[in-house]
């Protein structure tokens, strides 16, 4: 397979298919719908979990594990979330397969093994959380209740695309129960605060927080809040979700708490999630014609050492001085690796860091050890210098902290001039179509109008950001009397 | 729900299925024979992770991930794997509910949402993996590839125990392709080293290492390595195996590599796993009547301190010392817990604490305060003793320490003393039935006669140990000549 990527100019979303691929992150497998994670795509996943989780267990949460399965008859007690969630989903049916009368060596479902109910593969766990959560809440000594899951979860759909939508995905789903309505919003700001922190912070992606639209929300969900990030298309990825459930699922399965006085209530309920999809958002938000760009918070190997040889003497001498410069690199903190396969040319191992987003590259050949230099290349700006061996693992490491900066500070820039404030509907559709980005826009607060918007311009409405104060206004749309300006983009 | 526990002379297997719950361990969820791993059990599986995973990378190995699912045809590939595992699985056979029309409120399955092919819920992922090998190995420079996978998986189980044996249940499975038979042999034996290490040095558990009989391989394995450990009650539980799978999954599915010479060859394979079934061996190794006993290497909490106080003021003075305590004993990496909660009761803290195994206690009174003293206890001997404050930080850390090496100790007499040689098939029934353990015994080396003693005694073999010397003498059952003793005994 050539190495060579599509560019994002002549075709984007082939570009993105051939970077993970040839990126060595992700695959197609042999089931419809669902993706082989690669190695090297699992390690910054890793990276991205460890730090959340870091995150959700600083601000006192535990994790738990819930079943894969949920019996159907669970959803439906939560009638809106059945209606959100339960129709494209993995069915259960039978639990035995036997051996096939009428093909030997084949296998087929045995019709007498049908389960009484079925089961339906998890697209989401508040239906058996509820259920359990029943068991283990009676009195105000049992709340809060801060319990997160890492899980993979099925959601049937017809069009996937790796990391973006797959029918099996990854992710993190928290679901709290709280005293009160004012402690269980708290909570889910604080979530949407957290996953801000991570991507901005981490990822090095900007995000624009705020709280979705009613037809925008959560199956179930009295408040959705979110994170949206910009695509270098111009498309929006909705990057995390913290919902606020109100009683909703409290109701729907019966968990009551008695509160100090001995009076009881339905709880208060929140659940909030990430997914894999956070590795589609990292990869269209920092990568190139090249291929990946890795902020060095999620690169597996921050630093790769490419040794420049001919003879085993050379490779030798070659060794023993880029020993020294990893044990100096990881004494603070930096993730390096010599790559001395003796199987590839330092041109084909130059071209797969490049391609897999390694931050920085070092070179040394003899030449180097003469003159105790290192050929220096960023793979965020493409570019190379030489430098003194003496001091490199100060120039790595303020080079490290520098990449991770810079990348943010692009992207904050893309997405800055990618916000338009619009006041037509022709305006509306000339900025989407030549532009791209978020269109903030003053809109009548009905889903009819963003349904016609949508229908006319694909474009939904993405989020009412934090950030924005009321502003008198009249909808693009409908010209109807409007409070305040929401985001609109076209979204993955 | 009293806290108290059935005693295991009373009723062992009682007294585990109580334990797992009232410690806060697991629960039986509203899916037949799936578990919720409540947060309590889920912090110690994640430090049995963390340790894993550090050692498995430590091996060379690098994590991935697979779908769950697996088209039914890719079971019918490796006919033995078929035979041992496709059959009770769980099934999935549709992709959509749909409302109900006779119904309203409830959901059915679309009919016409049928796959063409059947899901099968992984049982484990030789067929989904290697159908994904063969896209990656090519040449000898792909080789070794060596990837571990952390994952759930489902056996449709008829009678299933928390822990011990549930239908969906979490762990963790290597797959490794090599060049050559000996490569993936030293690999299959590494990984059942690196189990053996683990379980014994982390979880304070001795094991037997060893290989299994051909009866017992893994379905598709040529050769089974395992750990087997001895519970409380006698009989033994499988806690890690190892598989040289040979040539028949690279056969199966079509995986071949050039050498450097250009000669193409199947590749050789390995598989290797432990789960959440190691919590069952944890619990019925260190645990007594008064509840879990944990190991300091694998308790959430190593040592939870307790105020004992009347009054706010009293509470504040205490606070301050716990503070600095708890800072100097975090600086020496103990973790340690403050458990200042004011709706519980000194005595009710303790109560939980000892049915949750945490290592060591320690209370402080206000009468403490005066004296420079703290109340110690220890968990494993449930032992108190008065001790100075001011040294209180290096004596936590050497009991800490100490009882690590005290629960492995105790349990590796009690385990070397319930390995007893048998010589006449009277002996091996009687030893089996008033003493129980592991029964030392020449056996013929034919299937026959495995399945016989089973039926007779309800004892299999555990496993050839590699500790044991070829050594001359006549099969316990049928008298025919034996060339080693194995390992028999009733097992979970």
């Amino acid at each position: 397979m050539s190495k060579k990527l599509t560019s994002r100019a002549e075709d984007y979303s082939k570009w993105y298919n051939e970077l993970v691929v040839k990126a060595d992150l992700a695959e197609n497998s042999a089931v419809r719908g669902c993706m082989v994670i690669k190695p090297y795509g699992y390690a910054i996943w890793e990276k991205m979990q460890a730090e959340l989780d870091r995150m959700f267990k600083e601000t006192g949460h535990q994790n738990a594990y819930f079943p894969l399965f949920v019996p159907k008859s669970l959803f439906e007690a939560e009638e809106k979330n059945a209606e959100g969630f339960a129709k494209e989903c993995a069915v259960v049916t039978h639990y035995r397969l036997q051996n096939d009368p009428d093909n030997p060596g084949k296998l087929r479902v045995d019709p007498k093994a049908k389960l009484e109910e079925e089961l339906v593969v998890r697209p989401t766990s508040e239906a058996i959380i509820w259920s359990t959560y029943k068991g283990w809440i009676q009195s105000y000594r049992d709340l809060p209740l801060l319990i997160n899951q890492w899980a993979n979860v099925v959601r049937w759909e017809m069009r996937t695309r790796l990391f973006l939508r797959t029918a099996e995905f990854l992710w993190q789903e928290g679901h709290t129960a709280h005293a009160t309505k004012a402690e269980a919003i708290t909570e889910a700001e604080l979530m949407n605060d957290v996953y801000s922190t991570f991507v901005q912070n981490f990822m090095a992606i900007p995000v624009v927080k705020g709280r979705k639209t009613e037809s925008e929300r959560f199956a179930g969900a009295d408040e959705t809040y979110c994170i949206e990030a910009l695509m270098q298309d111009g498309k929006a990825l909705q990057a995390g979700t913290s919902h606020f459930l109100g009683q909703n699922f409290a109701k729907a399965f019966d968990v009551k708490f008695a509160n100090k006085e001995g009076k009881k209530d339905y709880v208060w309920a929140t659940s909030w999630g990430v997914s894999t999809r956070l590795m589609g958002a990292l990869i269209m938000t920092h990568s190139d014609d090249q291929g990946l760009v890795l902020p060095p918070n999620l690169a597996p190997n921050q630093v790769v050492i490419i040794p420049i040889y001919k003879t085993d003497e050379q490779l030798e001498a070659i060794t023993e001085v880029v020993n020294g410069v990893m044990k100096d690199l990881r004494a603070v903190g930096v993730t390096v690796k010599f790559d001395n396969r003796d199987t590839f040319r330092p041109g084909a191992k130059f071209a797969q860091h490049e391609l897999q987003g390694v931050p920085l590259r070092l070179a040394i050949g003899t030449r180097d050890l003469e003159n105790g230099t290192v050929e220096l290349a960023r793979r965020d700006t493409l570019t190379k210098e030489v430098t003194d061996l003496a001091t490199i693992t100060e120039k790595v490491k303020s080079l490290l902290t520098q990449i991770q900066d810079d990348l943010y500070n692009k992207a904050l820039l893309y997405r800055d001039t990618h916000i338009t404030e619009v006041n037509s509907f022709e305006e509306f559709k000339e900025v989407l179509e030549t532009k791209g980005g978020f269109v903030s826009a003053h809109w009548d607060g009905t889903t009819e109008t963003e349904d016609k918007i949508k229908e006319l311009t694909k474009a939904t409405t993405r989020c009412i950001p934090d950030s924005f104060e009321p502003e008198e206004g009249v909808c693009v749309f409908t010209g109807k009397p409007s409070k305040t300006r929401v985001l609109f983009a076209k979204a993955y």
